[in-house]
């Protein structure tokens, strides 16, 4: 399996092809890639050489070949659904923000505790009481979440994902959730970043 | 200087402590701060001895001696602004959510590029044009800062944040900014996030 760090810098490369100013035909050279992406360009080289495919050092890589090589590696071959859980003020920007964005990634089913917020269509998408997750997630087969719940109603989401078929999240619940081995999770404890941002900002 | 997983954890131990259910005040032991935080007993005692406070174990830590020796580590010495710049849908979410949570630390100036955003107060803060950074940042004694615009906007506000004074900043927009020597970063690329897990999903 690769390493999380490869894959971020994968999606980067791919990320700096698609919205580089340059037509998207064409050569480009792993040193071009590097300053776009804010590596070095031995990074780019030993990265793209990982994923099986490789360039010339004369002519560089061509674009359209490597953008197709980086989508077979970071692409659902289906298009994908996402469950998202807590439409509050962080959910709510993260779907109005996200949906759209990747053809084949896009949040499917959201859920709520509020009695207000469930049973409605909410920029697009369906909205749902919590207690639902169990039916409405393995029949969308939905294997990623984003949870946006205050912290004290965050364990019990995930354990319903989890149990539902989850296998990765998005957590932006501010606190540190107990998983079964094997479900990758990344924390975005908003609070927790500018607190220590604040702190390194205080140290310079 | 601490390194910054040392910080985080601090962050998520006094976290922890204000958010148990339990009194707040007694003892608590490493091994239940532990579970809290998601770390092992002796990270805690580790960590906590780094910020020169001590336990007994026999009566573990107390609380709000604890709580004290975490708050001056972590907490700004006096109250500190932080700038958003751009009044999106992430920047929105993140403007409501974070508003009045840290007593300390709170979003004091709105910048946007969109006439209709500025000059108007939005969730209780003022908004202005981006051009207005390199005069309001200084006079608000700002060096943190949230970042939440398009990508293709992104170098410019940073070059202006940190020619302001900026010395930390929380970067939502999908591209890495490049920024001098001694600048802080967190870079929280959604759609990078969501890509990433999506892929660590499908290979369980």
């Amino acid at each position: 399996m690769i390493n999380p760090k490869v894959i971020e810098r994968l999606i980067l490369y791919r990320r700096s092809l698609l919205m580089d100013g340059e037509a998207r035909s064409g050569q480009i050279y792993s040193h071009e890639m590097a300053v776009l992406a804010g590596v070095s360009a031995p990074q780019v080289r030993r990265d793209v050489m990982a994923i099986g495919y490789s360039g010339s050092p004369i002519t560089g890589y061509d674009r359209q070949a490597l953008l197709r090589a980086l989508g077979e590696m970071i692409d659902p071959p289906e298009p994908e659904s996402v469950a998202l859980v807590g439409v509050g003020d962080i959910g709510r920007g993260i779907l109005h923000y996200f949906q759209g964005r990747r053809p084949r990634l896009a949040i499917a089913a959201l859920f709520d505790k509020d009695p207000d917020k469930v049973n409605r269509v909410i920029h697009g998408c369906r909205s749902y009481p919590v207690e639902e997750i169990a039916r409405v997630v393995p029949s969308l087969k939905i294997r990623v979440a984003i949870i946006s719940v205050p912290g004290f109603a965050a364990q019990d989401v995930a354990d319903r994902l989890v149990n539902a078929g989850v296998r990765g999240i998005l957590n932006y619940a501010p606190i540190r959730l107990k998983l079964p081995e094997g479900i990758y999770i990344e924390n975005r404890d908003v609070i927790l970043s500018l607190e220590k941002i604040a702190y390194f900002a205080r140290q310079t």
